[in-house]
């Protein structure tokens, strides 16, 4: 049994404000990919001052709450514990959108979804450039910090908000929306509850800075022998076309392969790696034939003498697309799955997966090591598959070795993150504990004894 | 008399490292533009270490110590207070310098100058790109988070910083210096020393990211009859050259009238705004023209009806930023300066520049509005120049006045910011303690009192 509602909250958050069925709430109990819960109660308010209300009232009565946005998240840091004692504050219904084209901004409320933001960006020629294969709210990405597959060129969301409107702990509401590109007055409050999972305040809107929309796209999938051959390309695609470049993703045999029963595969055989190289370019057509340098800088690759390159295909962008958002999908159905989302300095991600390969051979050899990612910017999806009938005994025996030691590899040997996009949450709690240096620990102390000192936000612990 | 300098630094700091004569000690107890104080004694420690034995040393004996970089800042922050007491911690002998051009990045000790981290760049094709007027070091780049003429492309320190390393009041050292892209395990530790003045760390080093050297630069000067017109021309812009755009200068009559008396003028008469529209491109000539392209977009903006355009030239860039950076000097021969660092939300810089014109001509009519700046990202330099023999007696008397009309219409008026880019110090310290929302303060507080208890580092307040 969960623990009773707080009386008043009804009115207080209004019609369709409160969800306390179970069979309401099983959607905002249960992570994406990891975490399931119990809540006392789903909140949805749909004003910043019910949020406010709310808080004040969760944290007079000891509730502890966990923020949540569109529940994309990935590391379980927005669902509940198992206790039934936690409520949800659902952002969903804070839904406010304002687009300003002379200022190039938009005013989104925490819970607009990512593909609500563009759908309203597109009539001015403009989008939110985080590019993501989950469609997350506004208050989830600041959250979170969301990445994506043209990081490489746009930047994170960090890089690209503006302001934010947070509510905290106590239900004091700091409006710090205004969406200016240059304010350099101390310290930067939004930074501090970017990434930070929810736990020094919730995120209830944001300034974001949008791009101008591309008017041209160009692929092109290489085949390459090795990672080394991976880099020398991007630092070629780099040099040759500069600003355009818009994403490098690499993708080994052994994530394509399971992909190709699927769709076909533009080679004869399945390479080493495949590199989806993708430009990008808001200048038209008339004044800049973007596919013809794409091809012009990989010719000059080969001319050159660029290494290990094995073959190419030039073509439509959403076909190579195609293939990449195929893989995760493809890698749950050849087995079990053991999802990794790590980075590091990306001149070292051929040397690091090479070792990471020899150590999984070495020590679990029923692992298949099945990377990816986004080698633009040092980010690798070194995804393990297995079949269960080749695993010895029961998975949850070896699961915390195999992270523990491909995590400690990451972080100790490569000067990695253990969470390169998806943030922290009690996934990975046991991850930050290990690797966070004790100075970084302790700011987190100093700033959730500061905003939250009864402890009631969210679920994960930065400190 | 200043106070004495604690036995053994000479030790501590090795050769050179210890100036304890007044005259030797006169360059770094004097600010760019603003602050005179009086040092007890300048350190120059030349490694990370002796940078943690210095400060656990002044901790010990309770030296307040204001960290210095290259001393180019223009809020007096980064020179001791007049009471003698204060150590200047030099970091100009922190030069450590590695450039990883398969990475793009480059690690970069404090005292390394812009222009010599440029210089080690440049043979990898790359630069690093923060364009300032001044030759700043990196340690004070980061405790300033400088902006910049190119910030609409590129961003500032803040956007290209992917690593600090810190040494904190006591002594500790904190390493944060790998050189990730992605790494979102919480929170990013680097935020709290990025524009913070070294109120909370001393940064030693850091890790930055790079960006391909421009194989083109075009520029277009243009007339326009208003703010309005600017502003209508930076969209145009914006939608045609899409991320080749990196710069959009607005400079007005008042500015540029004085610079015409060293420069000639493109134009047949002063217009009321002048302004300077750069685009850049890593791409080849043999790919993309990029001079037939802005030309392109400025002849179609034309065409298209365009509002208030009176004339436009095109030319080397270089002589277009001549006229921009000729101005802060020319404006000091017309009389006294009374500068100015806002910005606003760029939409609204029309309205704010005529009504902070209107309020300065009914008020303080001695004054003239020349105003300039970075209107692509919402700057602008609202310098205010006068004859002394044409003004009312002691300006200390109506200069407060002034500020804090300005600041006030900026701030209040237009949601915009007293400090757009030269961040935090004694000289508008005020502006902060007036501006600045009370969470904000009181979480300045919580992590000032969290890592300085004694209050021992800088001279500015965040709290």
């Amino acid at each position: 049994m969960s623990a009773p509602v707080p009386s008043g909250l009804e009115a207080l958050l209004g019609p369709g404000g409160l969800i306390t069925d179970p069979q309401e709430m099983a959607p905002y109990v249960t992570g994406w990919r990891y975490g399931q819960g119990r809540a006392r109660f789903v909140a949805r308010p749909a004003t910043t001052e019910a949020v406010a209300a709310l808080l004040a009232r969760c944290r007079a009565e000891g509730v502890r709450v966990v923020p949540q946005g569109a529940n994309t998240g990935l590391v379980g840091a927005s669902v509940p514990d198992m206790g039934g004692e936690m409520a949800v504050l659902s952002l969903e219904r804070l839904d406010r959108l304002e687009v300003d084209p002379a200022d190039r901004t938009a005013l989104a409320g925490g819970g607009v979804r990512l593909s609500a933001l563009n759908a309203a960006l597109a009539p001015h020629g403009l989008f939110f450039p985080v590019d993501l294969g989950a469609d997350p709210c506004v208050g989830g990405m600041v959250a979170t910090n969301t990445g994506g597959t043209r990081l490489l060129r746009y930047g994170d969301v960090r890089r690209n908000l503006l302001g934010v409107e947070v509510v905290l702990a106590d239900g004091t509401v700091v409006d710090a929306l205004s969406p200016l590109r240059k304010n350099n007055a101390g310290l930067d409050w939004k930074q501090l509850f970017t990434g930070t999972s929810g736990l020094f305040g919730v995120v209830t809107a944001a300034s974001l800075q949008t791009a101008p929309l591309p008017r041209q796209v160009s692929a092109a999938l290489v085949a390459v022998e090795d990672g080394a051959a991976a880099l020398a390309l991007l630092l070629a695609a780099e040099a040759g076309l500069g600003e355009t470049l818009s994403a490098f993703e690499a993708m080994s045999a052994e994530a394509l392969a399971p992909v190709f029963r699927h769709l076909p595969n533009p080679f004869d055989l399945v390479p080493p790696y495949a590199v989806l190289v993708e430009a990008s370019t808001a200048l038209p057509a008339t004044a800049f034939d973007l596919e013809a340098a794409l091809q012009g800088v990989l010719e000059a690759h080969l001319e050159a003498g660029g290494p290990g390159i094995l073959d190419a295909r030039f073509g439509r962008a959403e076909a190579f697309w195609a293939l990449r958002h195929r893989i995760s999908e493809s890698l749950r159905e050849e087995g079990r799955v053991l999802a990794f989302d790590l980075s590091v300095p990306r001149s070292s991600l051929p040397a690091f997966t090479a070792e990471a390969r020899a150590r999984v051979a070495a020590a679990w050899p029923w692992l298949r090591v099945c990377d990816f990612g986004h080698w633009g910017d040092g980010g690798t999806h070194l995804n393990l598959v297995w079949r269960e009938e080749a695993a010895p005994g029961d998975p949850a025996g070896w699961i915390p070795e195999v992270q523990a030691g491909l995590y400690a590899l990451a972080v100790e040997g490569f000067r990695g993150s253990y969470s390169a996009e998806h943030g922290v949450g009690p996934h990975n709690q046991r991850s930050f504990d290990r690797f966070t240096p004790a100075p970084v620990k302790a700011a987190g102390a100093a700033l959730r004894a500061h905003f939250d000192p009864a402890g009631i936000l969210g679920t994960a612990r930065l400190w």
